[in-house]
């Protein structure tokens, strides 16, 4: 790969973002140049304005880089804007760098259910990008708006996918159990969730259910035409620190094979894996037959964060249950960002 | 009171017989006067026999008794017996026991679903008790056995009692969180379960679903009638110490108020607090308001771990949920074992 | 007990407060009848402004208490004032107080080196409270101002006081493993401390080593004599919540009998032992024989928080050594200061 | 490397087994070719005789091999065997193995503290390997037998040998805060410490002390003459999961440059280093100078857990203080032992 792609990182020092800086330091094509933060730690090094968490040292290429402003001058010569802000910063930076001509890639939540705005999960729905020559015509922006989903929605929409035909005609139930990184890495004190599981989480519940039908939706030529998924979600925090995991009930009345649907989800394969991009999994969805797994100490780094593992699929008494894990900074989160850029490349939009 | 009932405890050392121990010492009537445990530690003192986890000192009246064996030799001159056992031993045990004339009430799942023995969460069915004529008719033991459920279905139990009119026409889904301590003080090791889940509990989804069905059962003369509980459950351990929590999701289509939903379990009262035993909870079934509530670490010793809290109730997509919080030590085995000879004696049963 | 003695209380949303909160609503004669927080709060109702982490319900007595604001005017009628302020807002706050007029008991660290006011842990200094005649002549203060020692000096003052002979000739290390509700409930989050240790605690060493040469000092008539300890210690904060641990070694040739250690520790008695009062634990030095010894999980609440326990008491190789636990958040902060109070009553000051 | 030297594990399956297995998986020239586990295992395959906790699958060329026994004649054509077996089996089953000449390079305790066995840490000590021949004059066995240390002398014994001058004049006292994982997977239930702090590891104080003194020794023609380190441990069992800490204190009144000291930290280099042996850290003792680290979560992987990192490195009041921490399973266990093999073969032992 001769050419590198210019990239830089708006939300460079929280925990998603230093995830991004750790993932685009092994990337063969993706280089990044730019780094953003708040307005307090513009012009101090990288190095100098981070509380770096990952395992490691700093990579060495962006160290010394220089924190910019989140403005459109200081991002304008590079060729794509990734963010890692947080929810309530980002729609107004975001836009401000998109109707400038800016290509931005999100996880942040503004704009996700915009129904000119590709939200995408890039085995689940890379096509959905095509909605960016609609958004180009109706929004009038010079730039492009690309949307990654909640971390939650994110690992739940996978094994969904291979069952579209079976849930769409179900009613489905969904407890989350949560990792405390999902919530930033000072967002819940050790106090309050240390052996504790705390059965609320701000605005979560709908979101998942809401994305889950966007996400799983059809894109027909003007428009994404929802899933109809009947989903309720319960989501809960406990004591974890890195991965979602995600009790799925589907009610059917429909004869299941169980065999049948680990099929499904072995040979669930999508562009990523056909184009063998360079961060996608080989294997999106590991199917367990143990007993007791998915477990969030063995199985959340499978294909490094990348792919989901669905475990005790059963069922019985009409219910077709599974558990599914997932790792909720990548997977969920830094991964599925650049996976995302990368689909966008493959496909000419970069 | 003048007369005190003499009790022994089998199984006395585990982490449920160090409750008991503890729960009794404070007690108004009943007197602990033997303890049992395992052969190699009978003869010793119980404080030499026991590894001591609960929070201060051993009681007085307790700490020097010796260990004695589980024969019924051994306990022919006291009341009643408690019984702790680990499920492994209970049967043949409690068995000799009650063959030979002994009133035995027990922690152990052995006979929890045997017809002809009453299996009993004072406040859900304390009138099952009625069935030990039966049960002394047909089985032809000299003493009598009665069970108390598994302590998941304990809590479980508590607020579908109030709901069961509604219940018994649904579908019912419930994800268990359960507390490490379930698997008794060395049951899981800090290394598999530390920051991690594990989602399986050997055995436990069907006991819950089954015992649920007698538990909420009608005494009809001759036998208990089981409820018609359509109950799916997926249990799953959870890095807390104590505390078992239920995400109950009640598929109806039938309207539902919440607000009086919340009057059933604020309103249910049983024959524990008519008759203010000893042990009962003022209220059963704590409800809470707060969006995050119940949490172990704040709702787990709720009346002195003998109340369960529910919050979070909402009835939204055909579906009513609760998340359900108890004791699973206190409520779910010690304490459930208590307020049942409390209940026996005042029905003349002791 | 005929007259109750009026108290307010600073901080009092603060998990420091709401443990004063609490035990104050137990107490024989002291009654809250002021409660003040941050500005935001004032005039709301306590139970509508606090973030409740005790177990249990807010007492009844506080619970629509309405919160005033820390001016002298909000306080001028109570008899004394407690303080559980963060050290940053705590200095002029205090000092505005006790200028006109009111007694300050206060868990803050300001002033608390100040030569001319008293660092009391009961059992270990009550005496210096005579210097409160010192301060009113040097200060011109028209209240008092008394100070509680750091949680940490707190505890690990009371086992030094029955060696002072030995310790006073000797060099003192000191590895301290202190809780995470020593840095406030939201003062650490779960990503940073769950199963991780941090070797460093601002301040906190240089605080632990000088507050102990004051709290076994000597008032002499016009002053307190520090005790000559040389400490050097390294403060640790370990993922437990409650609780702060001390491996105290003591390097000394002199000889030791250990029995004898032992005995001065169980036969230490001071003030509060003799007069009985009301927060005192009879026995403020428990000495443990078991070889693994003290736990947090099994000794912290030892007489309700208010006595230490020490164990693995040895002397090998010149060395004496001793492992330390106390509740940092009663013995350590709230329970030391109504302790203070009540020797305060005592004595006449109040 | 053409030729692969063949290798055997005992104790493959516990938890320092499986992490040599998967060191080895990827080792450039060491051949796991053999496979030994408890009586009721053999000939079962390992996978279907492990409870696999590393991350990722069981290594491809290993998951089939078939389980053998301990006996010498199931690994007489391997030329090396290495030993994870649990402490109390070890002495017999490689006294056998020695006996008959194989050479057996293990981590279990017995024959660590004999003086005609070699007990290395590479970096520290790679030059005692020459009593192997006195070994051999004196045993008279066919083969050879090396051990390696207790996982926390290992760690301890890397700072103290470059300070070795200083520490032979002075008195030493260590604070060790051990991880869960020092005991075993199954060494320790959650119940017992989660949240909690265990004061004491048996033997473990002990064990440290005297390992240091051979590990820092000299090799004299015919003897190890250990260091003259008067040092006390006190060992604590706290909740992390992976990783050593030790707070070390020197006693001294020499005058001591902390910036020399970091650099002879950061200078250390030895055989491994300058042979650049596969599994050598490049620099085996990192010195942080954050005032917060090391920390297990950011510090224990560093050289993939073949560094030690040592930070806080203070001179006040004549003591000499620093905090340690290194990787028990890999630098305190399993890379150790590879290691060590690694140098026996540059030696030309093997």
């Amino acid at each position: 790969m001769v050419d590198k792609i210019k990239v830089s990182l708006l939300g460079s020092t929280g925990m998603v973002g230093q995830k991004m800086v750790k993932l685009l330091s092994k990337h063969p094509y993706l280089e990044l140049v730019k780094v953003s933060a708040s307005p307090s730690k513009i012009g101090k090094k990288y190095k100098d304005s981070v509380k770096w968490i990952e395992p490691g040292d700093i990579p060495e290429n962006v160290k010394d880089l220089p924190i910019v402003s989140t403005n459109y001058e200081d991002h304008k010569d590079v060729d794509i804007v990734l963010s890692a802000l947080p929810n309530e910063l980002a729609e107004s930076i975001e836009l401000e760098l998109v109707k400038n001509g800016k290509i931005v890639v999100s996880n942040a939540s503004p704009f996700r259910m915009d129904p000119d705005v590709p939200l995408i999960n890039p085995e689940v729905n890379w096509e959905h990008l095509e909605l960016l020559k609609v958004q180009q015509k109706k929004k009038g922006w010079k730039g492009l708006l690309v949307k990654n989903p909640n971390c939650t929605a994110a690992i739940m929409s996978m094994p969904i996918k291979p069952l579209l035909d079976i849930a769409e005609k179900s009613k489905i139930l969904i407890t989350t159990l949560q990792a405390v990184s999902g919530a930033g890495y000072n967002g819940i004190s050790f106090m309050a969730i240390e052996g504790n599981i705390i059965p609320y989480i701000k605005g979560e519940e709908d979101k998942i259910a809401k994305e889950l039908t966007k996400l799983n939706g059809k894109f027909e030529g003007q428009q994404i035409i929802p899933a109809r998924l009947d989903t309720s979600v319960t989501s809960i925090r406990v004591p974890t620190r890195v991965g979602h995991m995600g009790v799925i009930n589907i009610i059917t009345n429909e004869k299941v094979n169980i065999e049948e649907i680990k099929q499904r989800f072995r040979n669930f394969k999508s562009l990523p894996q056909i184009k063998n991009l360079s961060t996608a999994p080989k294997s999106p969805i590991i199917v367990r037959d143990e007993e007791d797994r998915p477990q969030p100490m063995l199985d959340v780094s499978a294909e490094n964060g990348m792919a989901i593992t669905v475990g005790r699929i059963r069922h019985e008494n009409n219910v077709l249950r599974l558990i599914v894990l997932g790792d909720n900074l990548v997977r969920g989160a830094a991964g599925i960002t650049i996976l995302t850029v990368e689909v966008m490349k493959e496909l000419g939009y970069i």
